[in-house]
């Protein structure tokens, strides 16, 4: 039976994206050196349909989390980085174009209500009855012997964490300090759960932490 | 020629002490638990004079820095958890008794004005222009091969990396979510330094995770 692994990169001061985020710079002011380990990387090319790439450490944790994904999470704001009706959002249709690189379902938490969308590969199922109901969904969806992965925002993350819907949480912590933005964590309240280190991989690009909650 | 290396234990929710602290509670509420790591090991039960303990990797990360240091840097809280005038401070003997487990020249920053301190084999210079002068004084009383240790608080690590005299940061990420507290890098503003990662270590009790300082 897959595990729900809710993964994220976060910079060493805590952030998951930088302050400011708009629809040109969606991570914010200096959000993307969060994601300078992977954006060179095979794996991540691959999935975008472009050929090329590093193969290290970094590809290796990458293509390791991609193969055990059989079914995706997100938040809204992750999806289109609106709220509000979707009638209203100038980014309706997601981030990722008409080949978005999940090739697997997509569960969106939203306020909002709307029909499945599909894009390429990937059907983005909008759910209205909150993150444990959108990992129960994915879990649904997926393979049984494959994860399902939730994959931010904060929010998101914070919330599924606070629910005790996560089994493992893997952090890749990019050697930078942003100075503010979205901090991860900061949702939880007194739901903290208690974690467990189950591995570490590195490279000069990130740190690659990765508890068991337990 | 040794460096000077910042190394302070931190949760993986970015804090160094938690909320509420007091005399009997100097790391505030669950503070503690950032040290589980280093308070089994036979290096730390050496310094402050007892026996036994593990010999594991975390006791060697904790060997290696100890051996490395030549001389100390705290701020005034890590060293009695007060402030003002030091006759008004019920703790201005500091937390260790009369065998401090340092053994080494340590260097207290404050605003506060005191003449040296001698317990045991330690003695505690108070430095009253601040940060950059205490790790001067410092680098001048240690052998020239040893590093300087900057180890807290949070403040004082701050300044020191603000004002760009730190070599080497070393974090010891706590496998534990403390939810409130003191945070690291709060204090730094825009005067955020470049990392580049230069080691990784880890056991079940914390991710030794060490940046230089670009």
């Amino acid at each position: 039976m897959g595990k729900v692994v809710a993964e994220v990169s976060i910079s060493l001061d805590g952030y998951v994206a930088g302050p400011s985020p708009t629809l040109e710079e969606p991570l914010g002011k200096g959000g993307e050196l969060l994601h300078q380990w992977i954006l060179r990387l095979k794996t991540f090319r691959e999935l975008h349909g472009m050929e090329g790439g590093e193969v290290d450490s970094d590809d290796e944790v990458m293509a390791e989390s991609v193969r055990a994904q059989g079914a995706v999470v997100m938040g809204r704001r992750m999806f289109s980085g609106g709220e509000g009706p979707w009638e209203d959002d100038p980014n309706a249709a997601g981030w990722w174009g008409d080949e978005p690189p999940f090739h697997k379902p997509v569960f969106v938490v939203t306020h909002h209500d709307r029909e499945p969308l599909v894009l390429g590969e990937t059907t983005f199922t909008f759910v209205t009855d909150g993150v444990t109901a959108a990992v129960e969904q994915a879990r649904a969806a997926a393979p049984a012997e494959l994860d399902v992965l939730i994959a931010g925002g904060a929010d998101t993350i914070d919330h599924a964490l606070a629910a005790g819907v996560v089994d493992e949480l893997q952090l890749h912590v990019a050697p930078v300090l942003l100075g503010g933005g979205t901090r991860l964590f900061a949702g939880l309240g007194a739901e903290r759960p208690r974690l467990e280190l189950a591995s570490v991989r590195e490279s000069p690009y990130a740190s690659h932490l990765r508890y068991r909650i337990a």
